[in-house]
């Protein structure tokens, strides 16, 4: 038998490493990745790092955990894997089983034969024709010259100002990376939230926070980019607004590179990406796809998605290098989509469904909630977590949570991400056995906290509010009772002024006559966290309250300005 | 319908938080809790950072999530419910169900009738009647009283020296802490190893670490405590050696607190625990117990354990609280006893099965893997996570894991609890999908890659072999070839010096005659995690050797001194 001959499309993630599992599995194979970057197994997602100055070593994007940088060299002497860097496939002629590429060096088309074929082709940034696109000072942060590019400029510090276009992942994780080069930002969104991964109160608040480092439009497109002498100058936003700038970048999503698979026959998606099987194979049984250019199954919905995440891309790499070896024998059955960025000093994530998500695909029966809590103890200097989650009203099963704040993020939703995947209901979380000292969570962790609220919610020991119904009720000027139930002193330091009563609450009991004498008075109740908001409202209803609601986090989850 | 009347006996975690719950779920019920101790909800798992100056103020172990130290008052305001502190439950009284106590004030005896009662007792620190153990500068670390000593000796900063005896969770905290303190430290440990929750080879890395800071003792108890004028002057040990010191804690576990229970002919467990079912209920249906007096089910083995954890405590605390209003309402199933603790710079935690633990309950096939990695990208600044994770060999199912390091172990335990709790596969990890940034983790999760060499192991790719295994085999003499396949660079930084030969796995496939002509040669191959390690073992095998081995985790789990 001869060796196996396998053809890997694409150097970056998903590429290599379906090469890499190919080779442990296969010592004999012949297996050639065909690169059209000039560089090969680019950690992308540092990129933004690496212009942030978090280090300054470029290589360090390129290294194996070893240190030594991937090249073609690196390829052949530890995989022997033979690698064409700056090589772009033309057409792929499956009735040949062939892969048509430019000889970079003869400049001539070559063709390849393949047993089988894996395609990870990647994406591109959207980069849509507003006029003066093309001027000098106009990028993405998607390639390795675009990181260059921008590390450049933060090296030799003479850009002043930016815009940055995009308020998804990659154009926050870039606004803060300008900013720590010292650029001013002005961050344009056309949408009416930023990070769409999460619901419009839990954007609101991570807005908030990102308002005091740099300028936040929202709801708000560029018209044009404006220049002279070829060089950007400003942006023209679509309300005429003009922000003189000498840098943007814009950051408005990617598309699927999957124009090859599509000429070369292959079913591609609605989503725009190549339809793949459990088993990462394309529609033409020689032919594998992985990371960026395929879509996948969301596995709460079924539906498929373009799922562009690194993680994703490396878990496909790994399944169809064993599949091309040793036959359909390994799976990646989907996503839950889960991502978390970092925000400066604040970590932003999801799992799941967010509510906006889940009511799109039409889950029309489900209860969220909104917990606000410390990471660990206050005296081992805890740092806030807010938490959303998402859950079916009649089974309780999880269908998604989003996590931000100061506080240990990245575990809330792995943890979230766990419970997700194993189709976890509420109760299942509520005693999740999760470990526990002060350093490192509080002795009922914050995800379990978050469980324990929704049981109540779900029992219907209380109702909750959010700050968007809080806020719509006052802009209709409906009649109800705002109660604090803080001590005074915090009171003093921190509160709303939305027209709030403060009744400590150790003292509601005892002042309980000053109640409404009418017991279907509209009440709403809270605290810093509202978890004495909760206790307040219990007593309430235990006095035959019939209409009072918690306002879900508290005032650390009011997303607009406050009296103090 | 009168006001039912609740007794909760114990007012540290498990009490407190079910006397809440009662009251949140009854306004009107009359709840009291009578405490033995003179506080209230006290934050136990904070003594030893309270005694390591983790932070000054005393009341932060007592206060509420908004400072107000949780005192008699704080209850009754806030809560409604009335507290007995200092004061001593004599017995309880099933058949008229009440409970008799020593009033402090009056000093006489009282009764006192229920409906339900929770018995939430606790535990107490075992300090066996070994000779001298009443000196003074003697003590444990398990009361407020306990850290309000051993704080007053860090401020007053005179000891030099102590002993600290016993190396489970607590006695590795108060080593960190008396460190802290300035204090000289010995750890004495009867047992072989350290944190005996951990397997032999991880336990002798952990050891290895805490080594660098305080002197460590195994395989050796004390004999006597020796003294001059009614104080500690040194501590004997069974081999004679005498370690001159001013203190000694004693942290050699606890015991349960049943003997109320007992005396009232309530079931008790062969652990010693109170026995109660799901709904935290004992052999008398009024009656309920929880937190560190009762024993629970081991949610793998079934089997019933002592599980003292503050976090389960609670978890107990607020079912109990629940069923004594609602009727049966609410459950607590078991524990996987998941548990971590700080180390000075190292986290140490674990979930599930240790490897020892699984083959004592009688699993026998089973399979395990030693996984080291960053547990972010080192242009991040990674630091090192070694992984022990134990499985079921047939069905993959995932019965436990260990986790240590400077790394974010927290977050990887967390994961771990989640995958043991969800009856996970090591299938159904290897394509966990985790919150991925390069802030937080690798593009391959540490988990999930160590979800990926156990399923290598599994589909037997390769062979492991352990580093005691390796040790042993060294010390036996058997002939094999030791195989380093790191850089020459590497090599001249860090090595084991065990007779290895050193080939880089670039150079590794041209050298493949220096291999020896036996093909059935034993070959033990590593790098420093064993990730080029592994692909070395894979090349040996395609050119048909035979009886190759990865030594798992390489370098970086060896637990004994190197060459260099």
């Amino acid at each position: 038998m001869s060796n196996k001959r396998i053809i890997v499309v694409g150097g970056s993630a998903a590429g290599p490493k379906a090469a890499s599992r190919a080779r442990r599995l296969d010592e004999h194979a012949e297996i050639t990745i065909i690169q059209k970057a000039a560089d090969l197994s680019m950690a992308s997602c540092g990129y933004p790092y690496y212009v942030g100055g978090f280090f300054d070593d470029r290589s360090q994007l390129l290294c194996s955990p070893a240190g030594v940088v991937r090249d073609s060299k690196f390829f052949w002497n530890a995989k022997k894997i033979t690698t064409r860097v700056n090589t772009q496939v033309l057409a792929i002629h499956p009735e040949k089983k062939s892969v048509e590429f430019l000889n970079p060096e003869t400049d001539k088309t070559e063709f390849m034969e393949y047993d089988k074929l894996i395609l990870a082709t990647g994406a591109t940034a959207r980069k849509p024709p507003i006029p003066g696109v093309d001027l000098e000072g106009i990028t993405t942060l998607q390639s390795m010259p675009d990181a260059d590019y921008l590390r450049n400029i933060r090296d030799e510090g003479t850009i002043k100002k930016a815009v940055v276009i995009g308020g998804g992942l990659i154009g926050i994780e870039t606004v803060e990376a300008l900013h720590l080069a010292g650029i001013e930002i002005t961050l344009v969104e056309l949408l009416p939230q930023l990070l769409t991964f999460l619901d419009e109160q839990m954007a609101r608040l991570v807005e908030k926070y990102v308002q005091t480092k740099v300028n936040v439009i929202l709801k708000n497109g560029v018209a044009a980019f404006l220049g002279e002498n070829g060089k950007l100058t400003a942006v023209k936003l679509n309300d005429g607004t003009e922000i003189p700038c000498d840098l943007a970048v814009m950051a408005i999503g990617v598309t699927p590179n999957s124009k090859l698979a599509k000429d070369a026959g292959l079913t591609i998606g609605a989503t725009g990406g190549v339809v793949v099987n459990g088993y990462m194979q394309t529609s033409n049984p020689d032919i594998y796809a992985v990371g960026d250019c395929i879509e996948v199954p969301n596995l709460i919905t079924q539906k498929p998605v373009h799922a562009p995440y690194g993680d994703l891309a490396n878990l496909q790499g790994r399944v169809a290098g064993e599949n091309v070896i040793a036959g359909n024998v390994a799976k990646f059955t989907g996503t839950i989509q889960t991502g978390i960025c970092k925000v400066f000093d604040y970590g932003v994530g999801a799992t799941g469904l967010s509510e906006q998500n889940a009511r799109r695909m039409g889950f029309n029966n489900i209860e969220t909630v909104i917990n606000a809590s410390l990471d660990k103890p206050g005296f081992m200097k805890g740092n806030l977590l807010i938490t959303k989650l998402v859950v079916d009203k009649s089974s309780g099963l999880i269908l998604g949570a989003q996590v931000i704040g100061p506080g240990d993020v990245s575990k809330q939703v792995a943890i979230w991400a766990m419970a997700v995947k194993a189709k976890f209901t509420v109760d299942d979380m509520a005693n999740a056995d999760l470990p526990y000292a002060p350093p490192f969570s509080l002795a009922i962790d914050h995800s379990i906290a978050t469980a324990h609220i929704m049981q109540n919610k779900l029992k219907r020991f209380f109702n909750g509010i959010s700050a968007e119904q809080l806020k719509e009720k006052l802009q209709n000027k409906e009649p109800m009772l705002l109660l604090d139930v803080r001590n005074p002193d915090e009171f003093e330091q921190m509160r709303l002024g939305i027209g709030e009563k403060l009744i400590p609450l150790g003292q509601l009991r005892k002042r309980i006559d000053e109640m409404p004498a009418d017991k279907n008075t509209e009440i709403i109740t809270w605290c810093k966290i509202s978890l004495r908001g909760y206790e307040a409202a219990l007593i309430l209803q235990a006095h035959g309250y019939t209409n009072v609601k918690v306002f879900e986090g508290g005032i650390m989850v009011w997303p607009w300005t406050r009296e103090k």
